[in-house]
Formats: C-alpha cells, sequence, structure tokens
C-alpha cells in the first residue's frame, strides 16, 4: 500500500491526495506536524516538509511537484498534462502562478496565521493571528479569483479543454481557505462555477470530509449548492 | 529566433540560459527590468516576472520551470531530466529544494537586497541593503553548502551520475551569489568541485562574462580557479 505523510489544511498535500485519487491509486494517509522536526521524518525529507509519498515498493518520493510529475509519468491512463508541449506548458504556468505566486500572496501567510499558529508553542511563533497578514492575503485574494473567472470565459479548465494538474493545483489551495471561511466565491461567478465542478468530483470527496480537531469547518465546506 | 526576456542576476533566467545553451539552441537575450512592470510585458506573462521564452514560432512560454520542462520535452537530444521515472522524481525534489528553499532562505532576499534594491526608486524600496537579511541569507547558505558536499560524497553530480536540471539550477543561484562575491567556496571542498565542473561548460560562458553595469563581478567570478 502506499502512504502519504501529509497536512490536512495544506495546499501541497492536497494536491498530491487529489491526483492520487483522479488516477484511482489507493494509499493512507499519515498526518506529520511537519514544524516538529521529527527526526525519522527528516531522514525520509531533508527539506522536512510534507508532502511525501512512499510508493508501493517502497521508494520515497519527496515534494509536491516531484510527486505529481512522477505519477503522471507512471501512471499516464488519465494524464493531468495532456496535449501537446505548448499546452503542457501552459498548464505548467499555471502551476507554478498557484504554487508560487498565489502561495506567497495569499496561501501561505494565510493558512500559517489561521491554522499553523494554532498548533505552535508561544515561543515558536504560536498565539493570535496577525490580521494585517490577514487582511493582506485576503485582498489578494479577489485579484485572484478574478484571474479564474477571466480564464473561464474562454477556457472549460484553467489551461484549456481539459482538466489538468493546474485544475487540482488550484483547488487544492482554495480548498484549504475555503476551510477556514475566507473565499468570497459570491462575487466571482466564474471562479464559483469552475470550483463547483472541482467539488462535485469523486475525487474531491475525501478533502471535503476532513476535519481538524477543534476548527470545525464552516457549513457550506462541503456543501456543492454554496 | 528564440527570444529570452531575463535579467542578468536572475536565478530563474540564468536556469534558461544554462538549459538552451546544455541544448545547443539559439537564442537572443531582452533585458527585461520587471519591476517596472511595463505593459507589453504583462500583456506576455500576466504575473510579471522573467523569464519569458518567445519560440521560434512566436509561442509564449513563461516561467522557469514550465520553459525548463518544455525544452526538455521538444529538444530530447541531451536529456536534463534522463533515466527512470524515480532518478527524475530525484532530479524533480533537487529543482524544487533550489527554486524554493534555497531561494526562500538564501538567493531571494540576498539578490534583492544586494541587486535590485539599487535599481528602484526610494519609494518602492530603493537604497542600501537591509544588512540583518544579508546576514540571515549568508547564515543559511552554509547549511546548503554542506548539503551539496554531502550529495558529492556518493555522486558525481547532484541528482545522480549525470548531469540534470538539478545542478543547473543550483548553479544558476550560485553564480548570482558569486556576482554579488557571497559565497565561501574554499570551505566546502565537495561543494566547490562540483562547482568548478559546472563552471568549465561551454553552457556557462556567457553567464560568466555578464557583466552589470555599475556592479562589476569580483574578480574571482569568472575564473576557473577560484
Amino acid at each position: 500500500m502506499r502512504h502519504l505523510y501529509h497536512l490536512p489544511i495544506s495546499p501541497a498535500s492536497r494536491k498530491v491526495r487529489l491526483v492520487l485519487s483522479e488516477k484511482n491509486l489507493a494509499f493512507e494517509m499519515i498526518e506529520e506536524r511537519d514544524w516538529e522536526r521529527r527526526e525519522d521524518f527528516l531522514a525520509l525529507n531533508p527539506s522536512g516538509e510534507v508532502p511525501v509519498l512512499i510508493d508501493e515498493d517502497g521508494e520515497v518520493i519527496c515534494g509536491a511537484s516531484s510527486i505529481c510529475e512522477f505519477l503522471d509519468e507512471v501512471h499516464a491512463d488519465h494524464p493531468l498534462l495532456p496535449g501537446t508541449a505548448h499546452e503542457r506548458a501552459e498548464a505548467r504556468r499555471l502551476v507554478d502562478w498557484f504554487d508560487n505566486k498565489f502561495a506567497a500572496e495569499v496561501s501561505d501567510g494565510l493558512i500559517f496565521e489561521k491554522v499553523t499558529r494554532r498548533f505552535l508553542s508561544a515561543a515558536d511563533g504560536g498565539g493570535a493571528p496577525e490580521m494585517g497578514v490577514v487582511r493582506a492575503a485576503l485582498h489578494n485574494l479577489r485579484y485572484h479569483l478574478d484571474y479564474i473567472s477571466y480564464l473561464m470565459e474562454t477556457r472549460s479548465w484553467l489551461a484549456g479543454d481539459e482538466l489538468t494538474l493546474a485544475d487540482l493545483t488550484a483547488a487544492a489551495h482554495l480548498s484549504c481557505l475555503d476551510y477556514v471561511g475566507d473565499v468570497p466565491w459570491a462575487q466571482y461567478a466564474g471562479a464559483k462555477d469552475w470550483y463547483v465542478r472541482l467539488k462535485s468530483r469523486p475525487s474531491f470527496r475525501p478533502i471535503l470530509a476532513d476535519h481538524v480537531p477543534g476548527m470545525p469547518p464552516p457549513k457550506l465546506y462541503a456543501n456543492l449548492d454554496f
């Protein structure tokens, strides 16, 4: 059996869960609070971060981008980087957009302030969220929802006619923000329609069932009519 | 002819230049000060960042990771992600290490403080470097040079027996720091030996000839005996 070291409110971990499910690959999850820097986990991944996949043959694959490219190469049946080299480049441009630009401008800060801080000791930065960081992230979020809506004016999925790794990447980030109740979907019809379609996929069900102890999701989190 | 929008002291731009040269693909460079957010450049790449490649057929490809995967797919003669899927995963793990972990802990801060600030107006953050950021980056750099030396104890190149995109990525970052004179090579023999071999490759020559106006490189920058 495959094993995935993950965190529930981690876009990188959720992206790998979505890719595994889209490819119908069974796996078991092990929650790894990577900020605790556990020795045995550092031996698996010297960068100390989730996700880490232990494949069926025991091979260790570290990091979402490495894991996703690996799974798409080895399990090529439902390609998540389909089409021509140019179409794949467009999908990877958007993967990069969400994993780097969106992460830096929105999700990294928001998730650290609203989720990670709850689990840290005061000495390590635990405590109440810094509201300045939260406000800046929520301000930036609107620009990205606009961009998704703009892309949806001419495309079925983010990178073109087919669902790609770009959609799963963006949805992984947005589903984490949705868990903390921060996405103003109602004002972005194009982005909302796109997210409804993703949320309805079987691969999304386990993510909609996530429940962080002491931090229940808002009512609309798992609802398809939100 | 291909055209590459780039900046000279940008690890992402240098990585693409190295990949193009390793694959013997001719290209012309256009310097783009992306912090100026020029309208015509934003129309090419909505993220507003270098590098952007205009391919021979006029197609636009944005972002180093997208460009490098594209070039390695389309020009497969000298593969930069060679071997098995597991070997490619190891190379991509290390690409990710340098483009994200090394960038966040070392190169982003150091290059912003020592290079970018020179070109910004005072209102946009121009001026003298913040020495606290510089010191933290130089402290973190030692840990990464140790990691390269550690990998070199058992490998010929970062990801294994062959040169990969991981080596070009790491060298792109380190060559930028070398330009500002910040790498304590003498204390890291394994890392230095690896960098000497990269620096000796024909693909590295144009990078060693870089010269930012008003900011000459240190004497040893282009020297193979450093």
